[in-house]
Formats: C-alpha cells, sequence, structure tokens
C-alpha cells in the first residue's frame, strides 16, 4: 500500500531519488537488480510514491570501452522490458504500489540501440519510454584517451523529443544526462507545462578534451539542472550513478531542485542512496504564472535561429 | 591613450563594470554624466578598454511610478544620443581611447519608446544601439503595489531581437536586464558566436506579485547569467544599478562571469563601484568547441515548439 495517501495534499508528492555507487563489469543483472529491490523497500519505508534509478542502471556505463566484438557489446543491452531479470522490480513496485523510473540501454528487434528510461505507475502502468536526445562523446575509437566515451556509436539520437505526460498527479517529463546540459530540453518540455523532470545520469569526473572542465564538474551539474528548473518554474531530480566504476570516477550529487532553482535535498555520498523530499507540484504555479508567464513574456519571434539552424553561422 | 595595448594579448579586454548606487529623481542628467566621467576616469587609470554602464544609466528608474502626464514621463527619455548633456561621455572616452556601454530611455522622433544601450568603440565610432527584447512588469497601474513596474506601459518591445557585432577584438552582444533571465537570449547570441554578452539591470529585490522570490533575487541573478555563460561559452558581464533609490531597493549584484561559468569578479557594495577584470576572449573555445559544439551535438529537429508556441499548449 502507499503511505498514507488520503492524509496528502493530492499535489503533493513524496519523491525518492536512487542514486547508485558503482556497478562493476562483473556483476549480473540479477544482482544489480537486488540492489535496486533494496533501495525500493527502503523508499516505500519511507513513503516514497515515486523512486528514480539512474540512467544505464542495470550494468556499468560500458560507453567508457570500445568493443570491436558485437556480441559483447550487446550484452549491455536489453532487448525487452521487463526482461526475465527486471521483472520482480516491475512486480515488487505493483505490489508496493510504488512508481519507478529506470534507466536502460535499449536493443530494438529492428537492431535500432537507444539510451532510454522507462516510466512506471503505481498501478503498473508503464507510463512512457523516453529516449536520449542529446548524445555526447565521439563515434570513432581514440586510443589516446584514458577511457573512452563512444555513446556516439552505441546509441542513436532519438527520433521522438522530449514529451510530458500525465502520471504522478502531474505533468512529467523524462531527459538523460547529457540533455540536462541543453536549454531546449528544460524548455521544450517546460512549453508542455512540465512540473517534473526526472534526469538520470553517469557523468566521468574526467572530461578528456578539455580537463580545465574537471574540478567544474559538480558546478555544472547542479548549475544547469537549478537554471532549468528556475527558468521553467518546474521540479527537477537528478539521479547519478556515482564513485569509482571500473577505475573511472563518477560524479555522484544527485538531488532534488525546487521550481525556485534551489536545491531541496542532495545525496551526500557517492554510493547507493536514498535521497528523499515531499514535493509540492503546485509550487511550479509561483514562478509559471508570474516571472515565466510564457504567454505573456516570451517572445518567440525573436528566437528564429534556435530552430532554424544548429551550429553557429 | 589606451593602457599598453602592444604588449598586451589581443584576445585579452580589460573590462570595467561600472555599478551605479541610486541615483535620485532630483538630479539632473549633468550631475548623473558627472559620476559616470568619474568612474570611467578611474577605469582608464586601471588600464580598462571598455567600461560597461547600467540599464538606464542616466535617470532614476522611473518605471516605478505610475505618470499620467506625458510631459513628465517624457522627461525621463533621450530624444538624441549623444544628447547636449551626455556629449561630454563621449568626447571624454574617444580623448581616453575607452569604449563604453550606455543604457538609457530612448523616445525616437515617431514617438515610440524603447529601454535601449548603446556601444561605442575606442575611436568613438557606435557599433550598435540594442532595445530590450522581453519586458517584464504590467502595462497597467496597479495601486495595490508598493512600486509599480510599468516597463510595459512605457517601453515597446524591440522588434529587432539579438544580435553580434565584431567589437573590442571578438564578437559581443547586449541584452538588458529581464532578458538575462530567458536562456533564449544567450542561445540566439551563442548562435552567432556571442563571446562577451553585456547585460545592464535595475532589479528591486521586492517582487510584488511572488515575495517568495524576494530572498532568492541574487541567487536568481547569478544563476541565469552563468548559466547562460556556460551553456553558450561566452563571457557575461552583468552591471547593476544598486542601493535604495527613492525607496525601493535595486539588487547590485554587478559580475563578470567566465565562459566556464564561474564568478571571476563582483562588486561588494550597493553604490557606485568599478569592477575590472581582464578577460580572454580565447577561452570561449573551451566549450564551443568540445561539450557545446553546436554544430555536432544540437538537435533543433527537437526544438521546434521553442519558436512554433508562445506559451504552454
Amino acid at each position: 500500500m502507499t503511505a498514507k495517501p488520503a492524509t496528502r495534499n493530492a499535489r503533493n508528492l513524496v519523491l525518492g531519488v536512487a542514486q547508485l555507487g558503482p556497478i562493476a563489469r562483473s556483476e549480473t543483472r540479477s544482482e544489480v537488480v537486488q540492489r535496486l529491490l533494496s533501495l525500493m523497500h527502503e523508499a516505500h519505508s519511507k513513503g516514497v510514491q515515486l523512486i528514480a534509478y539512474p540512467e544505464l542502471a542495470l550494468t556499468t556505463f560500458f560507453p567508457r570501452w570500445f568493443f570491436e566484438d558485437t556480441a559483447e557489446l550487446d550484452s549491455f543491452y536489453e532487448t525487452e522490458m521487463p526482461s526475465k531479470e527486471t521483472q520482480i522490480l516491475f512486480d515488487t513496485a505493483r505490489d508496493l504500489g510504488i512508481g519507478f523510473h529506470l534507466g536502460y540501454a535499449e536493443l530494438t528487434s529492428q537492431g535500432r540501440r537507444f539510451n532510454a528510461a522507462i516510466l512506471v505507475e503505481r498501478d503498473g502502468t508503464v507510463v512512457c519510454k523516453f529516449r536520449k536526445v542529446h548524445i555526447p562523446g565521439h563515434e570513432e575509437h581514440e586510443p589516446h584517451r584514458p577511457f573512452q566515451h563512444l555513446e556516439r556509436r552505441y546509441f542513436e539520437e532519438s527520433p521522438e523529443g522530449f514529451k510530458v505526460w500525465d502520471a504522478f498527479g502531474g505533468k512529467v517529463g523524462v531527459a538523460i544526462c547529457n540533455d540536462r546540459r541543453w536549454p531546449e530540453t528544460y524548455r521544450v518540455m517546460g512549453l508542455q507545462g512540465v512540473e517534473l523532470i526526472l534526469i538520470g545520469y553517469n557523468t566521468p569526473t574526467h572530461y578528456a578534451p578539455d580537463r580545465g572542465q574537471n574540478p567544474l564538474q559538480a558546478f555544472h551539474n547542479h548549475l544547469v539542472m537549478q537554471s532549468g528548473a528556475y527558468q521553467n518554474g518546474t521540479w527537477v531530480a537528478g539521479i547519478a550513478k556515482g564513485g569509482f566504476e571500473e577505475g573511472s570516477e563518477l560524479l555522484a550529487q544527485s538531488c532534488i531542485i525546487a521550481p525556485s532553482g534551489q536545491l531541496v535535498a542532495q545525496a551526500v555520498t557517492t554510493g547507493d542512496e536514498l535521497v528523499v523530499a515531499e514535493i509540492n507540484l503546485e509550487m511550479c504555479r509561483n514562478y509559471k504564472e508570474t516571472l515565466f508567464d510564457f504567454n505573456r513574456y516570451r517572445r518567440p519571434e525573436a528566437y528564429g535561429i534556435i530552430t532554424q539552424q544548429k551550429g553557429v553561422e
């Protein structure tokens, strides 16, 4: 059963951000799912109605390696969801009456590869499958890097873009990792009235193309999510993988951000950690109906090149 | 003469942000210009090549009052620039070899009213006149407010939008006050390769439509400029009016922000104060050519509604 729904404001939502520590390459799906279940039970005991897991939550962050062997690469993807190993997560969630968000690598029956996330309601209904829009990194093996970032080799860009769904008593959107650095991500959902954006991420703290950015990773992570929240009057949840994973350090810093841009909850470890906050979706109106009343103040006739051109001209 | 141009990297610019304290309603243009000149001489002594003054730098922030008398309203506008009283500013700047940015209220010969800013090169050439795109506040007198914010009554929205000009050894853009809260402002200039955005502002620390935002004004001010800088790999300078002006408190917090999003210089008073930093325009490439290589990573086909619709649909 859900925690005291009758006594709670219908526009309040108890949100659990389930940060994951490192996942070793040798860990099986079933071992990882046990970690997810443990966090789910903790979340349920704390009254959480929606638990969010990170991007690519079922495996290690495999784009750090170059694979010549397709079978080896394929081993990191899911060809169905629920899969045999994740079925218990879906069953347990429905039994507990808890919704969840789960990121994973998707391999379609047509052989297409996406960096995906699924959102499941408290009754087990699948709300949506989202696919990452902005794919970072590079396409070709770059042997000089200490770690590869081959997302552009291993994933297609989403053909569907950003949508917003009626779920959990509000308007919910999903983005994944690098999507959060682009203001367009938040704006496209903001123009659909989004009230909560869930963003899973795996962010290495080293950035090979410009190491000067390394010490700023935590600052940049929060900066983009806080400004995206404020400028669109929406809650934002950032759900990280953290810690040293196969020799690569991942930024943790999972957080829940209010429509004011304020951090209201934050992970303090780099491991498996549940961060909980009761969020009031009504608070979005404080911004959407005043300073950021889009219909009154925006000037789309002045924004043309944002959609007319891709790069600098 | 300019300060040691021969020994300085051609892509470095010594920038001076000239924050202004309160301007009383009773102060004459000539009295204000004397304050501007004082800051200009200080700037020149410190090797500044470009000094930036705030929005509506020649008068008090008059949209806080409702004027029924058009002649009284007109007294706050400039019908020509240089005007009789500002000519000395132009002459002194050219003599010193210092460029400047100046915000003022513009009343055209056709009777149109704009919240404008002019950018002048070191040799006296007028680089551009920019007009504010996003006009905040309200159109009608709202007597319940302690102060009005009648910008939407007193100014038209710019028909020209955001442009970028070759000046001061780089690509320079201008925005004004409320423009800085909209990510589209930075992006439209980012897509034109902007390397420095000058943003003058008058921001009351009270926000009548939602007082909960009052204590967050300083946070929001820096949040939007820091994210706009980072997400477009550009320097941003915020130039404030500060202090208690005719009973209304104005946010100071003038600053210079790097393409990394980092604050590199900040005003520490709420009065007339010059903030100086030598900025390296080359640093923009660290972001524009890596993480924010627009031509490689942006997805304009997914951004359609940003320009297709104004408000939430």
